[in-house]
């Protein structure tokens, strides 16, 4: 059986998350800059002048979804990478799908009280926390298996 | 035909596109730090004391460099990443080869207009653009060939 | 035999190094968190009023952990990738483990002297710059190779 195929259920389900995850990360860079033509409110002289404004830094919705955007690339590449080697120690396929889907809703989950619909925490800490854990759960495994 | 190999023409076009790419973040991160220490603006108490100055936060030219840094890591890695899955599932060369290069094009675009050589409004808006519509063209594609 | 396997002595360094760096990584976030909490320093105004206190950027200690902290995303991923490809260029095993070595020694240098003990420099300027230079080398090698 080819590892990084189709044939491999784990291969498969690394794949849509890591799709999955991208698109996020894509979809929240996409999302700043409507926000900021939308509010006007950009860093850059040229940017400013295009819209018939003057350059701004520090808008509070803007900085929001940008730490939001920033905290996903603290921790997605991380996942991404240990996920990809946590595949190929051989995992139970349950386990791995509990890992995966419970990285991929936290960081959803983050994202959405983060950026675009804050509430009370410990919301967004124990989303945080879901996907620091799932990473360093399989970083542990990851390290046991290859030394 | 080993998939990971320079028998795989699809991966031998991924891998360059990767280390082109994994150049331009170095390339980006050292003239940071050159530029630092040209213009003699850092913000760490111990790199004043080094070159005899006063810490310092906000200079223009740094904080424009350190945003297509930003933008980079907002953007190459989640690149390298789906197109790695994407060059596994089965897809057309020349589709690849315009996708890889439209995305290193437009990211050394970005790079440049931002960072380095300022020109009007919609150079930096389109070259972010394209490179975000390639990668998203093939996080769809990884998802519905994997799903 | 199975290049992404246990049987190939580069890629079991390539994934323990990998953990090692994701842990690290994993660590950092960690702590940003932990600091923000015990000094009670937090950007969110639902982060404050859930400490009881008021929404406050750009604490001299966490912006330091920050700094640290981008400065890994900057690096780490790019040598994440490029040094996946390097192990299927068929390098030298010492070689390997000496660019690896140095590069993650030169990681946990970075940020031990960057966030937790600022001591002067050049200490933080050297390992930025072996991080830099073991990357490069590989991405050459990478090129070089796949060309």
């Amino acid at each position: 059986m080819e590892v990084l195929s189709k044939q491999n259920p784990l291969f498969t389900l690394y794949s849509c998350h890591a799709a999955l995850l991208v698109c996020k990360i894509i979809f929240v860079g996409f999302s700043t800059s409507m926000v900021r033509v939308f509010k006007k409110v950009t860093p850059n002289p040229e940017d400013a002048k295009f819209m018939g404004t003057k350059p701004f830094i520090g808008d509070p919705t803007i900085e929001r979804i940008r730490r939001a955007h920033r905290n996903d690339l603290e921790n997605i590449p991380a996942f991404l990478f240990v996920s990809f080697l946590y595949v190929l120690t051989n995992p139970s396929y349950v386990v791995a799908k509990i890992l995966f889907w419970s990285f991929t809703i936290a960081r959803y989950s983050h994202t959405l009280v983060y950026a675009y619909l804050p509430i009370p925490q410990p919301a967004r800490a124990l989303s945080f926390a879901v996907g620091l854990i799932a990473t360093f759960i399989m970083a542990i495994q990851v390290l046991f298996y290859f030394y």
